[in-house]
């Protein structure tokens, strides 16, 4: 790097821990920032700073909170008895976007690798019975990646949870729309096929 | 954009005027902010907060200034003969990382653009008059940019500022290193073959 300004370079250091931003990216935000008005500059500072105290997590489903209300909990017209299950707060905007879900959601903070050292305790999976037996749950949706870790997770879940009146699903693998199957690798292919349907 | 909380919509808009930010970087960026423990947030934030204060720019060459010393200007080992004309003060690191030059900079901080409204009058141009004649200034060395608007800049500067005893140059057009001519584009080639040199 060089010889930056020592400010320069602690600004710089910061955001290179951004997801995906490098030290040509973050010198380039640095010197974007620098042209920046001091007022837009005190603006984005607040808000970053306020970020822990004004969003805040669902004590109940886990995901985020709008002022003081639960963006699902809170919502009346949803159907109490679905639940969708998820890693990260940040999935369930994905699921909204598509439109095709109703129910109600619950994040378990994470994953299982217990070489990573997460078990089962660190995620949110003891308040995912309790909720499941209280909701009086009927259909559990485990919306978790397709990942080694994601199959373990999901594979836990319907260990613990397996229960008469629950009908379990996990949701469906294969190709992603519009994609081609020249172009879509074995695993994904593999996948599709096994998980074919009556047409 | 989903239906995320009001302070997370407020952090996306404005990191989305970061170069090169979009909708979905910004919201990559927004939701690992969410992870950060809020000392690290309180940090950068007050990063930001401090940059107008902490990063100045020299009231003689226009580059920037760490803890009250011009980067350039303060170096009493640099040739005062020789000025490199940059438009930003970005662009010095960049001179000065390919340890090609040792002389003085002044940035004019920007270029000319009718167009767009910035004329002769924008630019830091009767500082640099002013600076050639108090330094004695015997080379002037033009590092603008190879478009119109660097091309009309340094063609004014080199009518506003000839002088017998000033030896005024442009940087070379050309290849880049390690590029190949296959994949180089006609203009550049052209300029590459206008400027050859003896070998």
């Amino acid at each position: 790097m060089p010889k930056y300004p020592t400010h320069l370079v602690k600004v710089i250091e910061n955001l290179k821990k951004l997801p995906g931003v490098g030290s040509r990216s973050a010198e380039r935000f640095a010197f974007e920032l620098l042209s920046w008005p001091s007022e837009q500059l005190t603006q984005l500072g607040n808000l970053l700073q306020d970020m822990p105290r004004e969003i805040q997590h669902c004590h109940s489903c886990g995901c985020l909170i709008n002022k003081e209300r639960c963006l699902y909990c809170d919502d009346s017209s949803r159907d109490t008895h679905t639940l969708c299950v998820l890693s990260s707060p940040k999935e369930a905007f994905a699921i909204e976007d598509s439109g095709a879900f109703h129910g109600l959601y619950h994040v378990l903070g994470g994953t299982l690798n217990p070489l990573d050292g997460r078990g089962p305790e660190s995620l949110r999976i003891s308040e995912l019975q309790k909720r499941v037996q209280e909701l009086k749950v009927t259909e559990l949706i485990l919306a978790l990646d397709a990942t080694l870790d994601g199959d373990a997770t999901a594979l836990y879940l319907k260990q613990e949870l397996e229960h008469p009146e629950l009908n379990i699903s996990r949701i469906a693998f294969g190709l992603p729309m519009g994609s081609s199957l020249e172009y879509v690798d074995e695993g994904t292919l593999a996948r599709a096929l096994s998980g074919r349907r009556g047409f």
